[in-house]
């Protein structure tokens, strides 16, 4: 018999040369028909290998994401087999899975291409090959008898692969009339793949070397389900037109310029009133649970960084120093603002009654990234923190942890990113010494982290081993409205710093200690934030942030003096918006708001002006009749008040 | 006759050989006894030599900067004269004045020193040789009795400098027993001097060369009424209980730290709390009037200043470019923020109609200087200019200019500043070659500076020649609580980065023009502006803006619930400030209240818990009494709202 252990940590038994395919059979009926692979001992195997004995399995499905990588490698396969089919003599070089669907880089022969409307008839051929059922069947094969067999398909491709490798660790992998050198695994059959779309095609240099050939790297996408890729690709519209780099240009958010340089955002004034009212946002809640605003300079001395230990991390892939007239002086871009706030602790004094110190600041840093790396706002050169770091005792990091989820809950309600997940990042207990902080201070501030985490009702992942070398963290995943993950803040806990800097304060006992350090940042970046935020709502900014709530529409120029009026007592409500005063037509005034998406679109022609009245346009819903300009003001209030 | 023309342009004529004080004695008999000194055709001269026929001439007095100067200088050699009496043998160096008073470098003799406490010594010395009324008497000598004089009194200081005369240039000036070379001029006699004081005492290289022997520098003031150096003294005592940077240490404002970096001030949570109140106070305004908020990285590529042309003026007195792991790229720290909101100008179309565009930012900027020029926040290589650029069309600079100084006037009000004057700088008429933009726009913008000042009632000095390359200019100028004058804000037309940048708008009649750019800084720079700000006030910020409005101070324990009442009771009316629960004795706590200039004072025991009230006690006033939580916040509103 097999003795297997579930991911659960029951036991199973199962007789001898059992597949992961019998095991699922054993589970239920339905896991049999949807089980894609097997991961034994965390390796991942075709379902119908004979399983070894006193192994750790766990069936995978297309739900699991290694599941979906099985797929997508064996649909590259498929791919493979309907190119050979369609471009006879073509050659293969390599075809893997990647995040969504899979690729596979191919050299068409001179004077053949392949352009995106040939995709259809490459998608209609997977799709009647995968109606065979053609199982993936796998076998070991001498070296000797790889290379005769790409000699005679003329693949020097697979022929070089197969030069890298030593004979006996060679496997095939066969479906249908396709055969690749593959080292697997794969999914039992084609019958799975219902649905095939190729998605892109581009140029791919063997082996990624500039020097080689190029090749044609054809990308795409299969599902179990045609409803699926159907959905699929409703979501790609969706992101494209969600796409922050889009809107922040259509909604005049944010720009970049080659003069100013790349990476580095320019915001604009929409952008600006935005970002300012989020961090007005935060600033107040912050006060209000005690951190004290700070302001520092963006750039330190190199002894700041020889202090905090950062200086021999610099490397040539970093901005460079400073220099100035004076030889031998060196300033660095700030990559981070707690060695400035380790400075400002060390102004005074401090005594255990003083603590917590919560230093918080908007700090903007610079990191230098290359710049094939650079999107939008989500990977920039320079980028704004809600940072913040509190100096604690160790007994009151949990509580100062509570109070730090508080604030992260609370910024994400405000901003309705209802979808999140917490990780909690611990360290390696078979390999303590790569850790610095005493075993009391870990295994307190582990404890503090997941006991915060648990009373805060968090829904927690715990990954061992994943800490910082300086302290445990947890960090936030937010998942948006098209289901795509983000990790934005973190907390942090750190024994490093503190002691690099010589921080200290005077116990109880009157001896000195060591605070604790805790950096945090709720929205991670401003610049990062505020990318995922525009693709969470589509540019449709919750109404206490948007920048412009209302924009008054007059219907000729008859009536611009009462529109200003409008604007006038809207604004002494604290109401924010404009008047389209140009000379254009209202049908255009209303499509070009509607662009804008500004909220409340608000029409005055006569019969509003007589009544001190205004015809509301709700940016999404339509017409919502007329009402009097105090019934708008109030009806904004309360949702305002009830959203912050 | 000699025609000599006087300061206000009239003419007066005076017989042949008539002196200085021939010219002050034909204009009063009052300006002939304060006459010091008189300046022909812009030069200093000794009174009493004959003036030259066609000058133009003005009589100096004690109220004149080179007529004081003219004083000290001859002071020094009064003092010079105490120290021959007193230290036989000395050698004398060089006796400049300075901005207060005089110097003298000597060389003492091997053995011999002067400390303070000799200083009352010569005082009474230089007072009692002054009493003898002594002229100081001017004479042209040959090199060779120079020398031969020099020499017999083996002063190898002035036979060095006499080497580097030559003949026929040298002059002797005598008063009483003593003879010094110079160049003079002096005041008449040493009547005037009635009161003599020795400031400081410090090392000095004999032409300032490390390598030369080191000298005694002896700094000293003279006035012509005891009472005027009396109150210089206390004027010096308060400046120094007013310095900023004691003040920013006390209050707990700002502070250095050598790791960060000379010159980089980290803003303390108290001076946060200012500088953000005094940004918001100045944000709310700009909104109001039509400004947009926007935020700009802090580095910008080389690119940019090689198109702004600032590039070509960086040396190796700056900063140094910040390279980066992709060879020739290269980013500066910014010094200005102009190139930045140029290139936010290009991100779209601009029509006439949407002119004048106001970007405004509290951008900071870094600027290398010398460790040695460093004083406190008010030279530093880091600060915020409170900045805006606004791109107008040539016929908007006057009221653009009007709506600037608004602005200005709403600021130095709302802090305190009564006493300022605004200098026009405009281009030299004589020499229009310097400057770039065309003679219609100078001669508007120039018309529409004066007039906007005059309009708004300004106190003016216009210079000539003064203006930038760029475009004409307005400074304003402050005079603080002790008098001292400061440079503050500035507003500047530019006609020259607008074409540097490529600036343009559609005009009315579709044409392509190009903007006018105005620079404008109402604080100068923040980190200024607070320095001139806490010296002003001495640290009693206006109660608008005060970091900290108020303070509870519980008289025992029992009281600790009812402060935190009160302070939760005053928070939610908006007033700012804490609870003082230490274990200390109430005397103790005003006291420390009373240091950090706490504006109130609230002392809070039984009888106030009972009654919801609190004692007042105003810092610099004393005991108000009790009043009720509510009188006490109707009290603080009103003169908040009064005064912002």
């Amino acid at each position: 018999m097999l003795h297997l252990t579930l991911p659960d940590g029951s036991p199973r038994e199962l007789p001898d040369h059992a597949t992961g395919y019998d095991l699922a059979a054993s589970i239920s009926e339905g896991l049999a028909r949807n089980a894609l692979a097997v991961t034994v001992n965390g390796e991942v195997r075709d379902l119908h290998r004979p399983l070894p004995d006193h192994a750790k399995v766990s069936i995978l499905t297309w739900n699991d994401p290694a599941g979906k990588a099985t797929y997508w490698h064996s649909s590259a396969h498929l791919m493979a087999e309907a190119l050979e089919a369609l471009y006879p003599g073509v050659k293969l070089a390599i075809g893997p899975a990647v995040e969504n669907g899979f690729y596979y880089d191919v050299d068409l022969g001179e004077g053949r291409a392949i352009s995106s409307t040939d995709f259809p008839e490459i998608e209609k051929k997977m799709v009647e090959l995968a109606k065979a059922k053609s199982q993936y069947v796998r076998r070991a094969v001498p070296k000797a008898e790889a290379i005769a067999y790409f000699t005679d398909k003329q693949d020097p491709y697979k022929l070089e692969l197969i030069d890298g490798l030593e004979d006996g660790q060679i496997t095939f992998y066969t479906q249908g009339n396709f055969t690749d050198l593959c080292r697997g695994p794969h999914i039992p059959d084609t019958s799975t793949i219902k649905a095939a779309k190729l998605m892109n095609v581009a140029g791919a240099y063997w082996r990624g070397d500039e020097k080689n050939k190029q090749l044609t790297r054809l990308y795409g996408i299969t599902f179990p389900k045609a409803k699926e890729l159907t959905e699929y690709l409703e979501r790609l519209e969706e992101a494209k037109r969600r796409d922050h780099r889009k809107l922040g240009k259509e909604l005049k958010l944010f720009a970049f310029s080659e003069r100013v340089g790349a990476g580095l955002p320019l915001w604009l004034p929409k952008g600006t009133a935005l970002r300012e009212r989020l961090e007005q946002f935060l600033r107040k809640a912050q006060v209000r649970a005690g951190y004290q605003p700070v302001v520092t300079p963006h750039i330190g001395a190199k002894e700041l960084y020889v202090t905090s230990g950062h200086y021999e991390k610099y490397g040539a892939d970093s901005f460079q120093p400073i220099r100035t007239p004076n030889p031998g002086e060196e300033f660095f871009l700030k990559p981070m603002n707690c060695p400035h706030h380790c400075e400002i602790y060390k102004t005074e004094p401090r005594s255990y009654r003083d603590l917590p110190v919560r230093l918080a600041e908007f700090g903007t840093v610079y990191r230098y990234e290359q710049s094939g790396e650079l999107h939008g706002l989500t990977r920039v050169r320079g980028f704004t923190q809600d940072d913040a770091h509190i100096f604690c005792r160790p007994d009151q990091v949990k509580d100062e942890f509570k109070k730090v989820i508080d604030i992260v809950l609370y910024v994400l309600n405000a901003l309705d990113f209802k979808d999140f997940t917490a990780q909690i990042s611990l360290r390696d207990p078979e390999n303590k010494t790569k850790y610095i902080g005493s075993d009391e201070n870990w295994a307190r501030a582990e404890a503090a982290i997941q006991e915060a985490a648990a009373e805060k009702g968090l829904t927690t992942t715990t990954e061992l081993g994943e800490a910082a070398f300086y302290g445990p963290k947890l960090d936030f995943m937010v998942r948006d409205a098209l289901g795509r993950r983000w990790q934005l803040g973190t907390v942090q806990v750190d024994y490093n710093l503190p002691i690099r800097f010589g921080l200290e304060y005077t116990a109880a006992d009157n001896s000195k200690a060591t605070p604790v350090m805790i950096h945090r940042a709720p929205f991670g970046s401003l610049e990062r934030f505020v990318a995922v935020l525009i693709e969470h709502c589509a540019g449709n900014f919750p109404l206490w942030l948007t920048p412009e709530q209302f924009i008054v529409l007059p219907i000729s120029d008859k009536f611009i003096d009462y529109a200003h009026e409008v604007k006038t007592q809207l604004e002494a409500a604290d109401l924010r918006g404009t008047v389209d005063a140009r000379d254009e037509r209202i049908g255009r005034k209303i499509r070009d708001a509607e662009m804008a998406k500004t909220p409340y679109l608000l029409v005055v022609g006569e019969k509003e002006a007589e009544a001190n009245a205004v015809g509301v346009r709700r940016h999404g819903e339509g017409d919502l009749g007329a009402m009097s300009v105090a019934e708008f003001i109030a009806s904004v209030q309360s949702q305002v008040a009830a959203a912050s």
